[in-house]
C-alpha cells in the first residue's frame, strides 16, 4: 500500500484554511470521520508545504494508509464486548479469555462446553454457527439454529458471545444473537462483508488471513472503520509458510508490530495456528508475551467426537491448566486475569 | 482435505442395491448431482467392501474431496462463454485470450482499450466494475455504472465480457451485463459468494487465492458445482512467497497439476503475478507451455494514467507482440489462436 | 524424511540375538553410537516382528530419522559451554543469555561491548569473526584477527565465547579461540561443515536455516551427532515467509515442537528474526514463553556505526531492560537468570 | 542488499583522474576485476558528482550489488562446458540438455543410463558422486569412487560431465573428473565453497537455494566471479512455499528476471522442483518458454530401484518424448536442439 500523507487540523480556523488551500487543486483528498478532523492525501512535498501554510495543522508524511486504525491520531484503546455485569473490555490491563467449541452442534454439547469454560474462567464464549469449510460436503454449521443455541448459552451464563458471520445477508441475524461479529481468516478481504459489519455498531473480531500481511490486516480494519464502526479487535491466528510441522505458523511478531502501530486491541488464536492441542499452551503464552491482549481458544469436552477441528481443541483440563499458567505469568506483564 | 471414497453405480439396479446396502449404517453419505450417480463417503475398507457387494459399481478409494471437479467421473471438457457468433469455448484446442483494462473508468477509455484489444486479436473482454482494494480510500471501481460500460463494449464489439463480482447481492446485476462472473483471488474462499454464483447458470472464472493451495482451489470449484453450476473455469494468478522480485510467484506447476486431475479448463493471469509489464510475455508463454487453455491479461493504452494497477498493464503494442509469440508457439502444442 | 524404525536392545543377549536375526536379510541397518545400542531401519511390519522375536528389545515404529537427537532414546539434557567458574549449562532451569556485537571490529569496540553486556548480566559472549555476507563487497569479518579479539574478551571477562565458523578448514582455529562453534543459518545444510564440527568435542550452536523445516534442523543435528559430537544446541532465528514487516518470521512453534521431540537445548535469536531493535524484546519474551532455554542477542553501543547488522542491534540500555523483563517473567516458568 | 553505485572509466586518463578524485575520501571503493575498469561504491549524490568530474566515466546509480554478474557492464554471453568436439556453449541459440541419474551407483547403472541419455539426445551428462542428504543415514553417494565412474562415462561417450561438489577440500578432485562444478541449492550461500570454486577456472553450475531470492543468487554468483572465475551458469530449481502439491514451487519468473538483468546463462531443473515424473515435461517446457537456456534433468532406467530421488526421475521413454516436445517448440523461440 502506497504511503499517504495525513494532515490534521487542530482548530476550526485551520480546518477552513486547509479546505480553502486545497480547493481546486484536484488532488485526491479523502476526509476522514475520525476523532479529529483529518485529510488523507498522496504523499508529496509540494502538497505538504501548501497544507503547512494553513495554520495550526499537524502533517504526518509517509503515514500508513490506515489512519483510523493507526495510533498516529488516536492512542491505544479498549473495545467493550457485551453489556452489563459480564461485559469485557478488550485491550486494557486484563488478558481476556474467549473460549468454547469450534462449532455448536447440539444443545447438550453447547451447554456442557460453555458451562465448563465459564467454570474454568473464560470471560466470553465462542462457537461457530456458520462454518466456512474447504469442502461443500463437510459440516457447515447449524446456521440460524446454531445462533439460537448461542443465544441460550449467553442467557444462561451471562457471558458475551463471539461468533462468525460469513455473509452480508446474515449480519443482522448474527448481531441479534451475539455480542461480537467474527470475520474469519478466509473473509479478511471480503470487502462486501467488511462494509456490512462496518455499518453495524457491534464489535468486530477481525482475523488475519493466512495469506495476508499485517499491513493488509490494518487495511481491512480501516474498511470497517471507514464504514462507521470503530469497535474492531484484531486477531493473529497463524500464516501459511513452508513449515509443515504446525498447521499454520503463528506470527508473534505481527502481534508486537500491530500493538506498536495501531490503536486497536490484538488477541491471539493459538488453536488454528497449532492444529494440535499440545501446542496450544506454548503458543498462547508466546502470543501474550509478545503483547496480545487476550486469547480465543477452542475447547471441547470430547474432542474426537467434534464435527470440525476436534483434532486441535484443548480438553477442559488443558484449558484449566492453561489459565493457571496465564495467571502465573500475568503480573510480570502488568496484567491480570480478573474480569476486565 | 481428508481423502474420500467415491462410489459410482453404473446401473439403476446397482444404485438401488447400493442405497439398500448403506441404509442404516449411519455413515456420512453425500449424494452428488453429477453426470453419473455417485456417493461420497469417508474412505474405509469395510465400507468399500460393503459397497462393492452392491453389484455394478466402481469404487475410487483415496479419491479427492472434489468429485464433481475431478476427472475421475467426467473427462476434461470445455466451458462456453457468450452466445452466438463470438462465443468462445474455453478448454478446447484454441488458446483463448481475454483482455482489457484492469478497471473500466470512462466510456472513452473503455471503448479505446476494448477496440484495441479486439483489433489485436482478443476473443473476449475483461474489465473491472467492482474492484476489491486493500484500502477503502483507493478507487473501488464504478460499480453498476461500470457494468453499463461493459455492456456497451459487449454490444459494440460483439465479444463476450468477463467481470468480477464481489458480493452475493450483485450477482444478478453482474450476470445481466456480463457473460462470465469472475470470483477474485481474495474471495476464493468466500463461500457465500461461491454459493451465489453456483446458483446461476452463468460461467464462472474462479481465481486461485494467493494464499491457498490447488487442492483448496478445487474445493472452491466444488462449492460452485455442488450448488448446481458446472460452468467453471480455473485461473492461476500467482501465490505469495518470500520472493519479492515479482509481485506474486506464478505457480506454473499448479496449471499442470490441475489439468492432470480436473475436468475443468485452466487459464493463466500473468498480469497480477508479474506486477511488471516486462514480465507479462515470459509468464504468459510459460503458463501456456505448462498446459493453460488461455490467458486473461490487463492491457492499457496509457498505463501511467490508470486508476488501478497501471504499473502492471501491457501496452497495446506489447499485447500485439504477445499474441504473435503465442501464434508462433501454438502449433507445437497442438493449439491455435483461431476463435475457439 | 521417511519414517524409520528404531530398535533398542536392552541387554547384550538381546543385542546378539538381534544381530543374528537380521544377518543376511539385506535390510538397511544402521548401528548407532548412542547411549544405548540401537539400530535404525526402514519401517516395516515384517521387520518389526523379526526384531521383536529377538528378546529384550524396544521397537519404535514411525520413529523420526534422527534417533540421536530425539527424546525417544535419551531424555532432555543440558550442554555445557566453557569451563570453570563461568561455564554455563544450557537447557537447565536457567535461561542463559549470550550477548555481544554482530561482528568484532576493533579491540576497543569489542572490549566496550563485551564489558557492557557482562555488566548487564550476560552469561556468555557472542561476536562474529567470520561473517557470511550476501555480497562479496560487504565486510566479511576480521577472520583470524577477530578470533584473537574474542580470545582476549574471554580472558578478560572469564565468560565463554560463541562464534561462527564457516569453513571446515577453520574449525580447529575457531575451536581454539572459542567455547562454542556456531553454524549459521546459511550453512545449516553444509554437510561438510557439520561433519567437521561433529568431529570435534566442542559444543555446537546450530542455527535453523531460514528456508528449512524443523525436521531438517534435527536431521542436521543428527549429522553432527552421528559424527561423534553430542554437544549440540539448537537455535530458532526466523524463517522466510511472504510477510515483510519483519526481516524474518520468528517461528515460536518450532521452539515448542523441538522441545517436545528432541533431547537438545533450544535457544532463540530475536535479533535476526526482527531486524529491528523495537521488536527484540517482544520476540525474546515470546520465544522464552514458548519454551526456549535462552537467547543469543546482538548488542551494540553505537548501532549506527556498526559495520554489519547495526540496524537490528539492541542498545546497552535496551539490553538491560530486556534482562529485567526476563527476570520478572522467569519464576512463572520455573526458571531463573542466575548463572546456570 | 543495499543499492550501489557503479562507476566505469572508459579511458586510462579517466581512470587516473577517478583514482585521484577518490583518494583520501575514505569511501568504500572496490576495484573490480571485470572486463572494464569499474568501481563499486555506496550510492550517494555527492560521490556521484565527484566521480562525474573525473572525465570520461559512466555512472550507474542504484546499481545492483553484483556488477560482474549484471548486464550493465557486460552483455549476455555463453559459458562453454567441456572441450573438443562435444563441448557445449550454454546461453547461445541452442537449448542444452544435461541428463543422467540423480546419483551414480554402480558402473553398470552409470553406463546404462548415460548411454541411454546420449542416444536420446543429451548434450552433457549429470550424476552425483557427493550427495548432500538431510539424514546422515541416507546414501551419501559413492564419493571419489563415483567421480571415477563419471570420468569413465565421459571417456566413453565424449560428453562433458556436470557433478556436484560439496566441500572446498574436494574441489580439485571434482575439477579433475568433471567439466562443470555444480554448487547445490543447500550450498548456495556456503561462501567458503563459492570462493573455492571461484579460484578454479572450471565452469560452475550454481543452483538457487530453495529459501533464497534471485537477488541473493546473483550475490552468490558475484562471490564466484569476484574470486576470479566468470564461467558461471545459473539454475532455477524451485523454492519453498506453502503449496504442497509439488515438492518445490518452480519460479519461472525468476528465469525471466535473471535473463533480463544478468549476463549469465540460466537453466532450469524441473526434476527437483516437481518431485514427480508426470510434472517434469510441463515444468521443462514452462521454464524454456520463460527464457531458460537449457535443462538439467534426472533420468533413470529403473526409477524404483534408485538409491536417491528415484521417485522424481524421468524414465528413458519420457526423456525421449520430452526432447521431441522441446524440438517442436524450439523454432518459435529462435532456438534449436542442435549441439551448441
Amino acid at each position: 500500500m502506497a504511503a499517504r500523507m495525513v494532515v490534521v487540523s487542530r482548530t476550526a480556523e485551520a480546518n477552513n484554511a486547509l479546505a480553502a488551500a486545497l480547493r481546486g487543486t484536484g488532488v485526491d483528498v479523502i476526509e476522514l470521520q475520525g476523532p479529529v478532523h483529518a485529510l488523507l492525501l498522496d504523499d508529496d512535498t509540494a502538497l505538504a508545504e501548501r497544507c503547512g501554510a494553513a495554520g495550526d495543522v499537524v502533517i504526518h508524511r509517509k503515514a500508513p494508509a490506515w489512519p483510523l486504525a493507526s495510533n498516529l491520531l488516536r492512542p491505544a484503546r479498549t473495545v467493550k464486548i457485551g453489556t452489563g455485569a459480564h461485559s469485557v473490555d478488550v485491550g486494557g490491563t486484563s488478558w481476556i479469555v474467549i473460549a468454547g467449541p469450534c462449532a455448536v452442534e447440539t444443545p447438550e454439547q453447547t451447554a456442557r462446553i460453555t458451562d465448563a469454560v465459564v467454570a474454568g474462567g473464560a470471560h466470553a464464549l465462542r462457537g461457530g454457527a456458520f462454518k466456512p469449510r474447504t469442502s461443500p460436503y463437510s459440516f457447515q454449521g447449524l446456521g440460524r439454529a446454531g445462533l439460537e443455541l448461542l443465544a441460550q448459552a449467553r442467557t444462561k451464563t451471562g457471558r458475551p458471545v463471539v461468533t462468525e458471520v460469513v455473509s452480508p445477508a446474515d449480519v443482522d441475524a448474527v448481531a441479534n444473537s451475539a455480542d461480537c461479529l467474527q470475520v474469519g481468516a478466509r473473509n479478511m478481504q471480503n470487502f462486501a462483508l467488511l462494509k456490512a459489519v462496518g455499518e453495524t455498531r457491534v464489535p468486530v473480531l477481525l482475523k488475519r488471513g493466512f495469506g495476508t500481511t499485517v499491513d493488509e490486516l490494518l487495511g481491512s480494519a480501516e474498511h470497517i472503520m471507514a464504514a462507521g464502526n470503530d469497535q474492531v479487535i484484531l486477531c493473529e491466528r497463524g500464516i501459511r509458510t513452508f513449515e509443515v510441522s504446525t498447521r499454520f505458523t503463528l506470527d508473534v511478531a505481527a502481534i508486537a508490530w500491530l500493538k506498536q502501530r495501531s490503536n486497536l486491541p490484538v488477541i491471539v488464536d493459538p488453536s488454528h495456528a497449532a492444529g494440535d492441542p499440545k501446542m496450544v499452551a506454548p503458543l498462547t503464552l508466546a502470543g501474550l508475551a509478545a503483547g496480545a491482549d487476550g486469547i480465543i481458544v477452542e475447547v471441547h469436552d470430547a474432542p474426537h467426537e467434534a464435527k470440525s477441528d476436534g483434532h486441535q481443541a484443548l480438553g477442559v483440563d488443558g484449558f484449566t491448566a492453561l489459565l493457571a499458567s496465564m495467571k502465573a505469568m500475568a503480573p510480570a506483564f502488568g496484567r491480570t486475569l480478573e474480569r476486565p
